[in-house]
């Protein structure tokens, strides 16, 4: 499927060419993913990894490491705004818990128990995971990301639950992308200037000097992130059309591609987050968000699961319109 | 329902306060509307106005008039990307020939024929409808929204269908805003330059020396601009919810505005179109819209239909998430 033959066809409906603006750049998009005229929405998932983070010991967040097991009971009993927006948008929902540090719950549906090692060490005093645990941890998201193409998932998206995620991701923006400390921390789940600075020292102090490969990345990275690099490089690999969320999804991503290039041209980027390092993560990876200004910083795949509908919008688009052949439509 | 207390029950659903964005601005502005915290945005109707325009014997469109005609069987037939869009996103689409120039079609679900008379006359000649002419238009659309209430829609939306009228649309622009020719006039379904300065030519005469009063749009509207005014001015009246389309849309709200004030109080606005002219209406409306950068063009209500399932969401957030008291959370 070139650019051309794809191009043709949406000129061929009935609408002055390009009218639909982003909506038929997004048709076109997937298309191009799935290799199709006839691109396909659903069914589709949702996976939230959820992990613990050893740098709360900092203070770099404004809510306690027992969050992360009170969110991830909230999501799975549906109260959490995952999944809310997940119903909402006819969205499978899974929540793999890949290291969280509080006591697991009762096995159920949509939820899957494969910790690594309940929460990563702190960052800020010593590596966060081995190498060994990076990988056990990528090769959760794999699977995860197999099983979708195996249970006939169309597109897929990640999200993530860990209080303290924002300061791993910030490491990894700074790391990956070169941006200076001061433009990727930002304030998170609502840091204060306090905390903030706190944040600011812990990543500056963590990537300080470090090259942007495998050791560094493994050294500030965290359980979920690592999982969901793993979700992508194997949902890219399956050929599956890939919603990105926010910050700490895009950095996950940019790990992703940078481990196994070629992820990034199956990825679809929801939003434009309010966390500043998000936007040198997206420009690394070449993608544009859909939602441009929304200001949304929640995490668990918000952002992904707020754009599903327009996904299949544009595919109702490129799959349903009449040509101006079929409409008898001639420009003067 | 204050703003007050929509502010304090989404500050205290399981989220960082304000951590979902415009998402959250949306679903405050659902609650405002409908004066609810349980707001429901389905079922929802979308209502497209077709009518000709005599001005397009001036050359203003790159489309001859015939294809009003042939749109409008297109829309019915669902081929066209308003069809698609209503389909895609659970809306019903309702056409009302409010004033094409061609036959009408055979009756059939989805078709009404209310016209007022075969297209207006030429706004560059002479008053393109008579007062007489512009109210039986407008209360076509008034007789549309009270309807939509009657059979309990919760949310309503007008779209349009007439070559020509982003001419009548532009000169509404400049003598309601007061913006110069130049920068409400663009190139509609795709006007070469020479279509285009004949275009700013006829909106130029049409306006200059106008005081903005109902003389004078009547004297430059469309039926179907006329009806969509009626549509949102009744629709407000009735307490509906009503998405906002592009340029012509938003220059029908600002006639129903002016002319029924309070109408804007009822409006959400979906999208910032390619039209130059759309922004100084939006402006002189006070709505700022959900898609900001999605350069849409082509009108039937593509573009309220596009964000219908963002309202969904939306509502849902409001309707459905859990309390941090329920999910006993606390910050630090």
């Amino acid at each position: 499927m070139t650019h051309d033959e794809i191009a043709r066809h949406l000129d061929s409906l009935t609408k002055p060419p390009g009218s639909l603006g982003r909506l038929e750049e997004l048709a076109a998009r997937l298309c191009s993913i799935q290799a199709s005229l006839a691109p396909r929405t659903r069914p589709r998932r949702l996976v939230v990894f959820a992990a613990d983070h050893g740098v709360v010991a900092e203070g770099v967040s404004a809510w306690p490491q027992a969050v992360t097991g009170l969110m991830v009971r909230n999501i799975l009993a549906g109260g959490a705004a995952s999944s809310v927006l997940a119903r909402s948008t006819d969205t499978e929902l899974v929540l793999v818990d890949v290291g969280a540090a509080s006591d697991p719950l009762p096995p159920q549906a949509g939820y899957v128990v494969s910790r690594v090692r309940p929460g990563t060490r702190n960052l800020a005093r010593e590596p966060a995971l081995t190498v060994a645990e990076f990988d056990q941890a990528w090769e959760v998201g794999a699977g995860m990301a197999r099983g979708a193409g195996a249970d006939g998932m169309r597109v897929v998206a990640a999200g993530e639950m860990g209080i303290g995620n924002t300061t791993a991701a910030a490491c990894l923006a700074t790391l990956l992308t070169g941006t200076p400390v001061d433009h990727v921390v930002g304030r998170g789940a609502g840091a204060d200037d306090a905390t903030l600075a706190r944040k600011r020292a812990v990543v500056g102090a963590a990537t300080r000097g470090r090259t942007p490969g495998k050791p560094a990345v493994v050294a500030v990275a965290g359980l979920e992130i690592a999982a969901m690099a793993g979700f992508y490089a194997a949902a890219a690999a399956a050929g599956l059309t890939v919603v990105l969320d926010g910050f700490i999804a895009t950095a996950a991503a940019l790990v992703a591609e940078t481990l196994a290039p070629g992820v990034r041209d199956h990825l679809i980027a929801a939003h434009r987050s309010a966390e500043p390092g998000h936007e040198p993560l997206l420009r690394a990876l070449g993608v544009t968000p859909l939602l441009d200004s929304w200001q949304m910083r929640l995490g668990e795949g918000t952002g992904a699961l707020a754009v599903m509908p327009l996904l299949d919008a544009a595919a109702a688009v490129v799959r349903e319109m009449a040509t101006f052949d079929q409409a008898g439509i001639r420009a003067t």
